[in-house]
């Protein structure tokens, strides 16, 4: 993180609470007078000398509103701690970024459809209008995002994984950052279906970054210097989603899968209550622009529920469950290959470095070319927006019903509007956006990858559920009731969450339709496609991401070589670490101060036995240092530095992957390797991150 | 656990599984004869002596039939562990067992209910039969269980609590505890809605039971003789609520919640896994038995969706979020007051030891005294069983409605049986219903806490609800449809979710209900009222208990006091551990080896300068003591043992919570505490049971 100094402003605060909190007249007052006319002879920082106390004008009034001011923020303090303001107002911020991001791309598209519509009659122009202004986007995107913060492509969950695991990557977290990747998104969803990205990733990384301002202002506010530390990042990272689709439930669910491998049941609390004020603004905000009448689902269905699916169909749900298993399978596999690709293929690997915008703006002109309506388009459901996609492959009537009537025609008019079978359609739809999306991955800009994936899998779903449908509506009556709908909200959350390595698809699909009678066959689906996905400890498409980048997150690289965790710490400890005898004296202390950077250093009984023996804390060995230098004389450090014995010591035989574990619990105890009894070396966080570092080169 | 020797089971298994593996005339089988032949001199563990080979008859046909079976059960290896059947047998079982519990349970009410109305007319008759009934059946239930078992009486969410944290509690996992708590919950739920208790906690008790037996019976079948360790009993533990109640996901929710301090995500996916099997196998038993079409909620709702409520309304449901946290505090004083009570009065204290069976009837007898329909039991609807209570209270249409149609009269017809304003009804069955529960919870038999708290809510929600829409179906037009069974399904999670300190009961109010439309007022309910709860780390209703039983079980003991856990190693450390020099000779050795248990005995450079070096296996010691038997001459320790030094050393001054931490990370190395370098000593999870056992005491 950005090192703003807590101190200075927190001692600045305090310092003004003070003076708040004395009325002229009080005892107290009168008391703090005689002190400062007593400490006179010392300039006092509390006391701003420009404005002395007699000219301040309205004396008492001020002293008023300042004594308000100071119960108000104490009693807000009384009834909770400052940080469930934060947390709340973490919600509030997210929802409220959310509700923007999508007023202005929703803006942005119908503006695209509006010049498309009134281009009718010219091919020509309508082609151009149809490429170029996706085409554009994207180029700004890409080259924007790029020139202000080159952080900010990507999804962004990846990054954030590796810091919730305790890395330090402060860039990622920076004001410019998120600027940039707030603008970038906007321009890639409003680029359209074209493109067909999402906002889920991006959101999470969005929010952590409010999440990390707010926790240094908490800090200020509370005035006290230590920081919450991983806490605020770990609520943001489930109101991201939370508050992107206002599914609070889902999005604490999907921090808590993706984000760690351990979930530590103390920020399980702060993540709900900030999910739900963020699922709340985000639907209030519906509300109050007028787009409903009241808090509901983003994608709300109408299935019937009184007989929603047969028993039966069980089976076919959990046929689709292993059906995109393996279809999440074959994606994840040219994933994985095409970022290898773009790595090694000279070509790719110069535009993406050196031309990033006419990259974007090429690859997008191709995608927008295949689309358009008037070509291949017109097989795909090209002129629906992704919302638009979502809402029509739900639709719970059969689409492919022989007695067809004017309003199921009119809602699945898009996907037959050639004439063609909608069967056709689907497919046809299905095998170009699955390699489209795969090429898409591949833009530099800031964009997730979670909402094209489950739109993908709610075709699967729909081609099925639309095959049985036809199959059962032919002959006997006891299938007629069969919902197509059913199947593509399955086989949206089974494939989501097959690509992902979740669960919490299952629980997203139905919290975003509001539709409960399907749980229990969305559930099975899911699990059985995770099931599938999971199996021989493939990488997710966010490991993949994780080992492609580089990242020092240890479970993504686990996945890559299982060997690399478990070497044994001898062999990727770095330079030897500084080491004070119990005897040092003021030269030996001056050396170590200087050769290392660590707050504490070990100490051990002597050089040759390097008996472990405690730490000390630099800042100890620096007063030292000025003792001796004042006093002129050779001192021994352990007649004035206390040694601190509050740590922990592992065997030079740990393997990585313990040595992580260990160093993510030790908390304030600084950890320590020793081999054979003898004091080898210190492991921090940074150190760990540059172990991490350098197993990640070896893959 | 009881230690069912898996050795020699799993080479019984192996030496049969390579028997099978030979059909005659294969060349396996001859070099198998061969072998045998050459180790004549020997007697084969793997042949059975009394059968000899020519006896058998159908050779050839067995052999097929075994080579079959030996093929499938590779088969099904191959596609998965041998652990994913036993988590799926594992949610089947539970469900199998959660619907023939309610299948007698449901025979036995109504067998109760029959006699009831037969004896109409015959007052005191039938007030015998009102109290008896219950009353004898809670006193065998007592009885029965505590000459079983002792240890199946109450929930049992403390205990698992305990055993998922590391603790070896082994006659809580005994079969017999199983049958006797299954027998002895089912006469308490039997009992009906006089005693008020549930099923979820001995339930979650129950599976883990299972889990265990499960968990050794995969052991047995794949032959290896380490244990899964504690991953089943996290899987049993969800899968208890997902097949109490058909609830997969919350089910999950609860268990994560209520288990552990971290959850470790490995264990996430399995637990949703076994949860979805439970969950399915309980819905289609439902299915199958004819109580429904299709798979369906449990307690089915048909809120209307097109408005389900109106925003302002968001107001009143904070409102009684925050309503049900101040009560659950209410409740939670009166159930820690009980709790010492009963353990301080004499009276209590020796009839809860010596007569525990007449306890039971007697404070039943009482209960359904009270409750007896034809006195104080009319205002309180004493005659609906705890399922219909629930039912009636979440009907969504107003009872206090001035336009009474029939059904809506039939439906709350016990709630105005005697002419009574439902408001008074339900205040009177609030005021009753919480004391007669508090009293309940004394009770010595298997039973659950969940689901009496959850109907208390909905009526608290329901009295609010009610409220809300009598005073605005008197004027306005606009707030007409207020809907109050919204209000008593918020209630429910809140008031639950508050008693417990956990957020699922939102997630699993929706899941019973299968009505998704009021999820985010839901959520917010139970939030503020978690959030009030838990202000000021009180202790949840499980703590209390785990307090009041002195079970070794850290966040609880952390809750009744702070200063306990921040210990510092060294004063809770027992008495001296054993130590071996690196020169040790033969005697020494022996001294050691007959003075420790532990599996591990550490290694230090001197007994004066007490450097830990690492640490020796206890069977490496004794084939070294044999060593030296056989050879009869004096040798070093250094010399034939290998000293190991996987191992973690923390100092003297940690505190007992970081220690604690260390250990659930430590996996398979040991832990030594050192004081300045000298090893003092070394924590296992039988020192930390000691210790936790130690500073329970204290409170």
């Amino acid at each position: 993180m950005p090192n703003i100094s807590c101190f200075d402003y927190s001692s600045f605060f305090q310092g003004q609470m003070r003076s708040f909190n004395k009325s002229p007249g009080t005892e107290a007052y009168e008391e703090d007078n005689i002190q400062e006319r007593e400490n006179n002879s010392e300039p006092s920082h509390n006391v701003t000398p420009l404005l002395p106390d007699s000219w301040k004008p309205y004396r008492g009034l001020r002293a008023n509103v300042k004594e308000l001011l100071v119960m108000l923020s104490r009693g807000l303090g009384s009834v909770c701690g400052m940080r469930w303001y934060g947390f709340a107002a973490l919600g509030m911020l997210t929802a409220i970024l959310s509700f923007l991001m999508d007023l202005s791309v929703a803006k942005l598209l119908r503006a695209h459809q509006w010049l498309y519509m009134r281009l009718e009659g010219h091919i020509l122009l309508q082609f151009f209008c149809w490429t170029l202004y996706p085409a554009c986007l994207c180029a700004f995107a890409s080259s924007f995002s790029h020139n202000i913060s080159p952080f900010s492509t990507g999804s962004g969950i990846p990054e954030v994984r590796a810091m919730l695991a305790g890395m330090e990557m402060p860039h990622y977290l920076s004001l410019t950052n998120m600027f940039a990747k707030f603008l970038g998104l906007i321009c890639t969803l409003a680029a359209g279906s074209t493109v067909f990205l999402g906002k889920v990733g991006p959101f999470v990384h969005l929010s952590t970054m409010i999440g990390a301002y707010l926790d240094k202002l908490c800090c200020l506010i509370q005035g006290n210097q230590k920081e919450a530390g991983t806490e605020m990042l770990v609520v943001a990272a489930a109101v991201g989603v939370a508050s992107c689709f206002g599914a609070p439930v889902s999005g604490v669910l999907f921090s808590v899968e993706v984000m760690s491998s351990h979930f530590a049941l103390r920020h399980y609390f702060p993540c709900f209550f900030s999910a739900a004020c963020g699922a709340l603004t985000f639907h209030l905000f519906f509300v109050w622009s007028g787009d409903g009448e009241t808090l509901q689902a983003l994608f709300k269905t109408n299935f019937p529920t009184s007989l929603p699916f047969f028993p039966l169909e069980i089976l076919l749900f959990a046929l689709l469950g292993l059906l995109c298993g393996a279809l999440s399978c074959c994606y994840l596999i040219s994933h994985r290959w095409i970022l290898k690709f773009t790595k090694t293929n000279r070509f790719f690997c110069q535009m993406l470095t050196t031309e990033k915008g006419l990259y974007s703006g090429l690859i997008v002109f191709f995608l927008a070319s295949l689309t358009f309506p008037l070509s291949a388009g017109q097989y795909m459901a090209s002129k629906y927006t992704t919302k638009q996609l979502l809402t029509s492959l739900l639709e719970s009537r059969q689409w492919s019903s022989q007695s067809h009537n004017a309003s199921v025609l009119l809602a699945s008019l898009e996907w037959s509007s050639s004439g063609t079978p909608i069967f056709l359609s689907l497919a046809f739809f299905l095998l170009m956006k699955m390699w489209m999306l795969v090429l898409a991955c591949t833009l530099p800009l800031p964009a997730g990858y979670f909402m094209p994936v489950f739109v993908i899998g709610a075709a699967v779903g729909r081609l099925l559920g639309e095959g049985v449908a036809y199959m059962s509506s032919g002959g006997e009556t006891l299938w007629i009731s069969v919902n197509p709908g059913g199947y593509a909200l399955a086989g949206a959350a089974a494939f989501s969450g097959a690509v992902t390595h979740t669960l919490s698809p299952a629980l997203l699909a139905v919290e975003l339709t509001g539709q409960f009678s399907h749980a229990v066959p969305i559930l099975l689906s899911t699990v059985l496609a995770n099931a599938l996905a999971r199996s021989g400890n493939r990488p997710s498409f966010y490991d993949a991401i994780s080992i492609s980048k580089k990242l020092p997150y240890l479970p993504s690289l686990k996945k890559a070589c299982h060997q690399l965790s478990s070497k044994p710490l001898r062999q990727v400890l770095g330079v030897k670490s500084v080491q004070l005898q119990i005897t040092a004296g003021p030269a030996e202390v001056q050396a170590a101060v200087n050769s290392s950077s660590e707050a504490q250093i070990p100490v051990v009984d002597s050089h040759d036995s390097k008996l472990f023996l405690g730490y000390v804390l630099r800042s100890e060995l620096l007063l030292f240092l000025h003792h001796c230098r004042t006093q002129s004389m050779g001192e021994r450090l352990d007649e004035v530095c206390s040694i601190h014995q509050n740590s922990i010591l592992v065997s030079a035989d740990t393997t990585v992957e313990e040595a992580y574990s260990v160093l993510s619990i030790a908390g304030t105890h600084p950890l320590f390797v020793a081999d054979g009894g003898k004091l080898v070396g210190q492991i921090t966080w940074s150190e760990m991150q540059q172990i991490l570092e350098g197993l990640a080169r070896e893959i």
